[in-house]
């Protein structure tokens, strides 16, 4: 119950942080934090996260964490449908804050396109420009398989003891500094639903890819690690 | 007596670099260093003293912190009103430094309205919305309550030694980059106090949510974490 | 074979992360992540890699790190066409899957100029000015002697154990915050040839300056660390 | 000779860094660095530069710092003149290689003002306002002194082990976030001095507030510091 409460509260704030940032601060004019400020909101849920509760559930707070640490060997099958659940529940609280602070702002009329809210999408114009489905999935793909790549070697025994949460939410805030453009950035099915959850329609309708590729770029990562990784593992 | 010159100092830091960053270097047109900026000063302020100072006096810098520390059984009742009365007055030695400099600034009219001299703020149109007193009263609940979260885990004894440091200054950024917009985000009645002292008026009149919200947030987070800390604690 | 995947990989996420930033990300409009973000966006692909493949591989990820190590005294001759191959080519599939990525944007119509795709360059206007050639040698030079002393130093068996990667990491973070207004910079000879294939023409032609000098830089390094460390290395 | 060598190249890097960025990044339309960046490069040179040669010669690279920490008990007298000496020539070289680079940009004219070329300055309009020489005074001497009380504690006996180079080079950068727009930041009379040998005139005219101020505020951290220090120093 401890470990299922710290995910349920690392995801709580992967959510209301990362895409908090984004929702409330990322676009004021002249001195909003931009998108340098939102990838460095993910990445320091995750570093925080890690440090604070990483002793208690491990610090996964990421469905496809979770099955890329099974697949390589580092979580129990039996502990993973607990995990996922207490990490969707805790990332629609965080949603559901976020939406009680901005629905507190003059003028808020609600959400409605994938997109708002930080929700996760694809094939839709954002930033500017339109990327393919196609896009869309190879880097979801990609940046989970290396997502889980950097969570498997810095946690490895082998590796620098201490510097796994540094490196690990410092990845999530690199992969965001990468990604947003093209898809707002998942790698994460739970902070995906959460929001979409709130804007509904075309945001729930493209969320399956929002678990297809990273639970692929997950699985793929754990095959590719044990192949890599040093014996004494 | 250490450990309050020690509390002092580390307060007196929070304030002159989190509020003077804002105060100085976030609006100037086209290189200012905008929220990021400030998140990342606020942020630096707590990792070099906890750094500096944390091994003389533990290195709270915030009566939230200082409560909630007691709260989870980390911190004794009867050091709590020293440490306050040591935050509150570095706080306002910060302010006051910070006050110095600004006044020598060509042009300096002095301040009046609530969100000038970085103070805190509610249901007042700064970043372009105004938000709900609700929504403040939320904000700086939450916040508080997953700062206290990172600091009662990361210092917890199965934590990554030395790496608390790290973890507290750098959530102290992340709740910046998510709740300047809302209330300039306090989370530290000394912060809040230092700078209303400056202005006055409206900021004064407001100043009672930045102390009872931070320390409910601490106060929770007290009574979760004891929930949820592993039996060694 | 598999330190050789670690390099692979490891040069493969520096330039799929780095370039891809500066390619998908900095340009947006207002919020876009600018070249504060590459430079994070580079020296995080090191820090991630090298704390996740830096005990299997060493975490070198670049000819001319490789090669200033071996002057230097801590990489043997045997191990340098290996390494080097398997970072020219991971750092080709890097290009390779943005280059798919980017093929998928609304009005992609290719690279054909020095500079684009994240292209290194000399002589040719970027950022609202031309340096000569002289000035671009110079700069690859330095910056690479200055990031194999900030390697051998960090490394050193005196120096603090774990905290290499985050220094290695940061000095390449810093290089380019210095750097990339007059070459894009390189420092790098596999990230500047993975680039460099996908634009072709002038992009190629002006490869040789970023073999030659990173690589001038590195050896200059070695020799001068010999003479600098202490005599327990 | 190998500590002189050492200081002498981390000043170097002080200098060619912190103030490339500024010279080079800082100000490009939409997508510079700005005052962010060069905070961040300031304080990255001393990061790297501390766990590169911090096991060779202490890591100082600024005469306000080896004073600093004569005064607080930590460095000999008899090593002083030798440490300024490499300090002030190794900056002049970093600024020698940075002017050789710059004056390769077309339309290049060289520098007459102060404020040019990152040379440190005050009562002259900088950024939008101008400071008085009061205010500069006051702010020189008080980041000094934080900077000494962030130095002399990270590195006490009883800090944490390894975290003093992270901690005091992100204790420069927040320095720099905060005191840019009064003076460009010293808080270093070496790196004044390199600047100010390149544009001459006013700049050098006002030199000698940036080896006074620094100078007091590194005394004075010194004596609170073995105040406050625990006996076990």
């Amino acid at each position: 119950m401890k470990k299922l409460l710290a995910e349920f509260i690392g995801t709580f704030w992967l959510v209301l942080g990362g895409c908090g940032s984004a929702v409330l601060a990322a676009g004021i004019p002249n001195i909003g934090i931009g998108l340098v400020g939102v990838a460095l909101a993910f990445g320091l849920t995750v570093l925080t996260g890690a440090y604070a509760l990483g002793h208690i559930s491990g610090g996964h707070f990421n469905p496809a964490v979770s099955i890329g640490l099974f697949v390589g060997g580092r979580f129990s099958a039996k502990d993973l449908p607990g995990y996922i659940i207490a990490q969707v529940l805790g990332g629609i609280a965080g949603a559901a804050i976020l939406y009680g602070i901005v629905s507190g702002m003059d003028g808020f009329a609600g959400y409605s396109q994938a997109g708002d809210f930080a929700t996760n999408f694809y094939g839709v114009e954002q930033y500017g420009h339109t990327f393919s489905m196609t896009s869309a999935l190879l880097i979801e793909v990609v940046m989970t398989f290396m997502f889980l790549i950097v969570i498997l070697g810095a946690t490895h025994k082998n590796a620098s003891p201490g510097f796994g949460g540094l490196a690990i939410g410092l990845a999530l805030t690199l992969i965001h500094l990468i990604s947003i453009p093209v898809t707002n950035t998942s790698v994460n099915p739970a902070r995906s639903t959460s929001q979409a959850l709130f804007v509904g329609g075309e945001a729930m309708g493209q969320l399956w890819l929002f678990w297809v590729a990273p639970i692929v770029g997950a699985i793929l990562a754990g095959l590719v690690y044990k192949f890599m990784a040093p014996n004494t593992d």
